[in-house]
């Protein structure tokens, strides 16, 4: 199936190569995955610096590429919290728990629009050895790195 | 992965074939699939009438082995909207658009009392020929047929 998934990726951590591998794991090998990168206008509603869009694709690609799925793949630019979501053709989103309202909005402005409704998968956001969640702001401020380790 | 869904399934009806043919492609071969099925006391909170547990759960069983799925699978009853799910260990809850809420409020359950949260997968419902939902309870009044063509 055709999976769509989105996010700043920045810095790209164990929580976003999980929402990516159940991405392609969903999407199957004669699937799409769409990857929507958020803009650098809409990413700097982020309470920490995010580096520029053309470096958080360099890095999303190389990882993409590393995980060796047959799958093809696209990264388009995400203008919003929803981008091409809402009127393009697909069958399932993933989202994280912070994102999962998102989602919820995306079918109901497609149903209204008298678009079919799209299957919502939502992972539940991976822990850091501390127990909670990994998140980029949390790794800009040194709590921990990018695997959940912590550092201080 | 171990994968739990829920149902009354009364009668069963191609959204619940998709809700458990989702459940089995999410599991794997390595995976295992716990279905609830409510118990009739459960079940008589619905608006129209339900059929005794034992021949709902003998239908559904024959529909799990017709699907030809490797995956383990057991049907265990289901008393109320959470089951075992707020305490067993598995890794994903399978929900349509209807039980949703459930599938998030079990998250919290689960949370509180210290124990790691699941994935949630929403299956988007599966439409009839008229554009609405396919429903049991719209079955019943004699609508729609399992497959959600129109009947008068």
């Amino acid at each position: 199936m055709k999976v769509m998934v989105g996010g700043t990726f920045d810095p790209l951590h164990d929580g976003h190569r999980q929402l990516l591998a159940r991405s392609f794991d969903l999407a199957g090998q004669d699937g799409q995955v769409v990857i929507g990168l958020t803009t650098d206008t809409f990413a700097h509603r982020k309470v920490h610096p995010v580096r520029p869009f053309a470096i958080r694709k360099k890095e999303l690609e190389a990882v993409l590429s590393s995980m060796g799925y047959q799958t093809p793949w696209a990264v388009e630019p995400l203008n919003d919290r929803f981008g091409s979501a809402t009127e393009s053709d697909f069958d399932a989103i993933v989202v994280s728990e912070e994102t999962l309202p998102a989602a919820v909005e995306i079918n109901r402005i497609r149903r209204e629009a008298g678009r079919r409704k799209v299957d919502i998968h939502q992972i539940s956001c991976v822990l850091a050895e501390d127990g909670r969640w990994i998140s980029s702001t949390r790794i800009y401020r040194g709590e921990i790195d990018i695997h959940g380790h912590v550092l201080r």
